[in-house]
């Protein structure tokens, strides 16, 4: 499996995705699931993915080489706005569809992909957007400003009640490490390193690309910080006065 | 959906489970999930259930007019231990999946069902069962003091970190609620009120069996107080000085 958050805030975005994939739990390897198209001072792009590895690289591949829109062959770095990027995403996913879904029915093998993609593009502000197996999608807006693909159930609890559209962008860095946390803690088939994405909305550029591997620090911080922090606030949790 | 949850304790058992029964999102109802079974001075089981209500009720039904196991009737006030009632609840599974399930599979209806099954009877100390829908069981131990059924994930990061065999069971109280709150609020398909079981361990009898509306004043102290305590515990965690 793969956890992938990204939050939609009013100074940007932060995206966050596991490294793990695995055949099996005998067979586990370790692959970045964040793409990004950078053009600077013009637009910055990540996609992030889920689901079936061959599939979500298949999509990446098409993305690159181009993808036939309306009769027009685009990339991310050609698309005019982040909705043509959406749609182009979604189309290069009904493409793999189209190439691979017989063949892979034909293995019991179920067409598994979801995808976020995320970026400002000059002319409009940043979008963020998930976009599905059947290459339609939806985007995150103030009201519900996260999106998740992927193991996204441990982590929503805390996202649920701290997210808002005005989180400033070094406490949303916090809060996705914290969700990455819960879902790290209580699922094998998530793993370490994590990929982070820092975009600062207006910038176009890339403000922090960094990985987090178990010896980084400010990580471990929270991974130690955030277990007993919850134990600490359970206890200081007023107890129950009618247990006999 | 469900959730029920169930620790398994020193002390004795702390259970708890919601009511909310939905088939689809415009038919939702309100059905007790945990059933209980007391004999004072010698016995006490509690059976929650999760998954068909079809399923789950059949079973319940079959369990009180008694199950055949090895070619004799019992009922789990008549079986002599605990291993023997976890038998007699995975044959009753079996039972009902000898007589629906082909039923079932033509409407393309999934035999879903899973159970956990906990209690002392005299003789041995308390323990703590999970029956899949295969009939077949396992057991809390120690190492893993807690069990899960249904909607098991969004509950499962402050088990995962806070629960040991030596939490007092007003803890766990606290702790059962605390899971349960995470995922009522992030899951629409578990709802209150819940029934709450405390069981203290060679006591013989219900220790404590209450329902939890959404007015009682315990847990709409648990339901504030942790979505506080979590912010709380979010803005104290350092910010990440790397983040520009």
């Amino acid at each position: 499996m793969t956890y992938c958050v990204g939050l939609y805030l009013r100074d940007g975005l932060v995206l966050l995705s596991d490294t793990r994939t695995n055949a099996g739990v005998d067979h586990i390897s370790v692959f970045c699931k964040m793409q990004v198209e950078e053009v600077p001072g013009e637009r910055v792009l990540a996609m992030l993915s889920a689901g079936n590895l061959a599939i979500t690289q298949a999509v990446w591949n098409r993305l690159q080489e181009g993808v036939e829109l309306s009769g027009v062959r685009h990339t991310l770095r050609s698309v005019p706005n982040m909705f043509r990027a959406a749609q182009l995403v979604g189309q290069a996913v009904r493409d793999v569809f189209a190439a691979d879904g017989e063949a892979l029915k034909a293995q019991e093998v179920r067409f598994d992909i979801s995808l976020m993609l995320g970026g400002q593009i000059a002319g409009e502000a940043p979008r963020l957007f998930l976009v599905y197996a059947a290459g339609n999608f939806i985007e995150a807006t103030a009201d519900t400003p996260f999106l998740q693909i992927g193991e996204h159930k441990y982590g929503k609890p805390i996202l649920d009640r701290a997210v808002s559209f005005d989180t400033a962008l070094v406490d949303g860095v916090k809060l996705v490490l914290i969700s990455m946390d819960s879902t790290l803690r209580s699922n094998l088939t998530v793993g370490l390193p994590v990929d982070l994405l820092v975009y600062r909305a207006d910038s176009f550029a890339v403000t922090l690309r960094k990985r987090l591997t178990e010896e980084d620090a400010y990580l471990r911080i929270i991974r130690e910080g955030w277990s007993s922090a919850l134990r600490q606030a359970y206890l200081e949790m007023p107890r129950p006065d009618w247990v006999p």
